[in-house]
């Protein structure tokens, strides 16, 4: 496929826009690309579907669609029922708290399924499209823990042992919305296929945490949001 | 319940020796027993009725069994179609390849989900019978990878963050086979209730390196294992 077609690289697709700009990033470094995308909450069914949408855009070679069992543990406002909220965003994100939002490690375990199926693909890379400017408040999104799943990560596999440790890419961590959405924008990223609204209504809710950042963060970065939301 | 009613555990429970005896040795420390049980492979469905017999038994406060959809990965002969071997057991495994048995990040996911029930619990401890003496062959069974998913787990979750990141226990990670079923025998773990065969068939088949390790370890311990084998 790509021009360094033994190149293989597992990318965390979400289905949102940050999944997808790390995904096209791989992308336009030539790699093959083997998506990977959890199944483990009943309102972002509809990421779901983008995340199909945008696999096929970019021609992966596979795309795997996996259950977490993540509701019967619980513990978070996108896997039990906790409200999700509303209003004022900007300021609660910015105050450092952990938001409501947050799915107790979640970045952990989707990086273990990346690992497993890096694993047995033979994949050199897994993408993932964290980053902690805009949201400052998990935990797993700060580059500190991802250089540490690292370390981690270069004793837990065969590949590992045999010497050639799959590598942890985080190509977004230090960017905000804004740059994220211009990135995309230069690498052809169809937002129009992307899902971000936490609700998973007909139309983005335009009031959820997640549909203000990616309102602001087209704002900011001069570009219209191709979605059409509810409002 | 126990002494030290406030303490929880997370105890990862497979139904088998090791994961037994770690969560004996959990209980005897007086913690509460939060077991944690994942379904991934078909064959291994005799496991899940020993784990939760072994709940029962030790009294636990909460039991959950988790689906993981690792057969959709595949990479091992315990979630995909490769044989399962008989025969020279020993010889093959002290020869120090990777078994087929493996199956890639296996406990990188276990603890990464363990990781999350421990911290919408609040649990002080995750429980793991992971050791490496009669079986070194499996990267994450090693010692210094416990030590390093215990360096990302503390970065990794809102407990991690606000000062009291869970601690990994992994207390037969240097115990042959014998010793655990000596401590196992000291602690009055139930081994009638455990499962080992890697083939889940009405009787133990014998012949698996599972049973093969579980018979020879009986044997060097110098107990009588009360399973019933099919020979």
């Amino acid at each position: 496929m790509g021009g360094a077609g033994e190149i293989k690289a597992v990318c965390l697709l979400s289905g949102g826009i940050d999944s997808s700009v790390a995904t096209g990033i791989a992308k336009a470094a030539g790699y093959e690309i083997y998506a990977l995308t959890f199944r483990y909450n009943q309102r972002h069914i509809r990421e779901l579907e983008s995340a199909t949408k945008l696999a096929r855009f970019f021609g992966v070679e596979e795309h795997k669609i996996l259950n977490l069992d993540l509701g019967k543990i619980g513990g978070s406002a996108l896997t039990s029922p906790i409200e999700v909220p509303e209003g004022k965003t900007v300021e609660r994100i910015k105050s450092g708290g952990i938001p409501v939002t947050y799915v107790p490690a979640r970045n952990t375990i989707f990086l273990s399924y990346g690992l497993a199926y890096a694993e047995v693909i033979n994949a050199n890379f897994i993408f993932i499209g964290a980053n902690y400017v805009d949201c400052p408040g998990y935990p797993d999104c700060r580059p500190e823990y991802f250089g540490k799943f690292q370390e981690m990560a270069n004793l837990a596999t065969k590949r590992a042992v045999e010497g050639s440790p799959v590598k942890i890419k985080y190509p977004l961590i230090a960017m905000s919305k804004a740059e994220i959405i211009k990135k995309g924008h230069e690498l052809g990223v169809p937002f129009e296929l992307t899902w971000s609204c936490y609700k998973g209504g007909e139309k983005a809710c335009g009031k959820c945490d997640s549909c203000i950042l990616r309102l602001k963060g087209f704002e900011e970065a001069g570009y219209e949001d191709p979605l059409v939301y509810d409002k």
